[in-house]
């Protein structure tokens, strides 16, 4: 029961080490100073650090698939409400870490992705499930007329992935949400507002040149 | 002059084996033994290992400078096919690592911003530099009338920085341009693509809803 809750700790506080101060800047003996527990229990739970770091990458993403349910998934909102909500949740976290923590899962990508092969396998079906997600809020997007049916959803679902991954590492760096903030502006009045003037060619029997 | 090359090389070398590696998970010694200089050359040369950094991104910008005065800069050309030639240059040269590497700036924003407060002032300079270079890019084809005039030039070409940055960290996880493409596609068709609608609504008298 000890041994549990050791484990429990390391990867709750780890998850919070690593994500302030990066997986390479942490040390093993980093985690298990802040969490309080001798150095041996990390050794007992976790076979390597980078098997730690997949734990935390699953960690955190337990938490992403929470926001996706109450986002992407709930039916009470319109799809682009859904995504808004979604964009609006996950940018939120990163406010309460004073933005400059930035994404965990964009912090691996750039640091740890060429020195752990398990860590960017894992990376990529997160962002792959992530894409998957967007883009079926999109396809009901489309279905409910919000968005114009020209639109490849799978495509402009791995953009609006890496675009926010993209606004989050500028917002790390600039210490500010603007970046965020530009994304969402962008995305919603530039990327996703085609309806109307789909609509509009339709209206008019004129094709776009 | 003997002296001078040693700095020469450590920073070319060291370029190379922080971009490939992260700077974190270099150390002075991997730099020095890569250049294949004594270690002191490092100390004669530079202050501190985040004073290297700083040069090292100097040194990377410095081809940026190039492109952006090739691409960017080059009247030659039309303002759309000029940003085009900018991503395709930027991008073309992390193909030339095998994608893996990501962008420099990225890398260091991930995993250097939160340690050294000089290095996340001189990204952020960075950034900003190569966000005004595009805003004129922008406003020039707004004059062009290749892009619509309702445009925010300076807010869309924050939204290109960062989502470049984006694409580029989701290509270097996944080991493939992918990601890159899809950014170029969506900016191309949605996001710079609204002249034309534009336009249809001043022929035809009708304000879009």
């Amino acid at each position: 029961m000890a041994k549990h809750s050791h484990r429990e700790k390391i990867l709750t506080v780890g998850l919070r080490v690593v994500h302030a101060h990066g997986f390479g800047n942490t040390s093993v003996r980093d985690i298990v100073q802040a969490a309080g527990v001798p150095q041996g229990s990390f050794t007992n739970h976790f076979a390597s650090k980078e098997a730690f770091g997949v734990e935390i990458i699953d960690l955190y993403v337990s938490h992403t698939v929470e926001v996706i349910l109450q986002t992407l998934r709930n039916d009470t909102l319109s799809p682009l409400d859904r995504l808004r909500s979604f964009i609006d949740t996950k940018t939120g976290r990163s406010k309460q870490n004073n933005i400059r923590d930035g994404c965990l899962l964009g912090n691996f990508a750039a640091e740890a992705s060429d020195r752990s092969e398990s860590i960017r396998l894992r990376l990529m079906e997160v962002f792959a499930a992530e894409r998957a997600s967007i883009a079926d809020c999109l396809r009901s997007a489309v279905q409910a007329g919000e968005v114009s049916s020209d639109i490849a959803c799978d495509e402009v679902a791995g953009f609006i992935v890496s675009s926010l991954q993209g606004a989050s590492l500028i917002a790390k760096a600039e210490r500010d949400p603007g970046a965020i903030e530009r994304f969402k502006d962008v995305l919603f009045s530039l990327v996703l507002r085609r309806a109307i003037s789909a609509l509009h060619w339709q209206i008019e029997g004129v094709s776009p040149m």
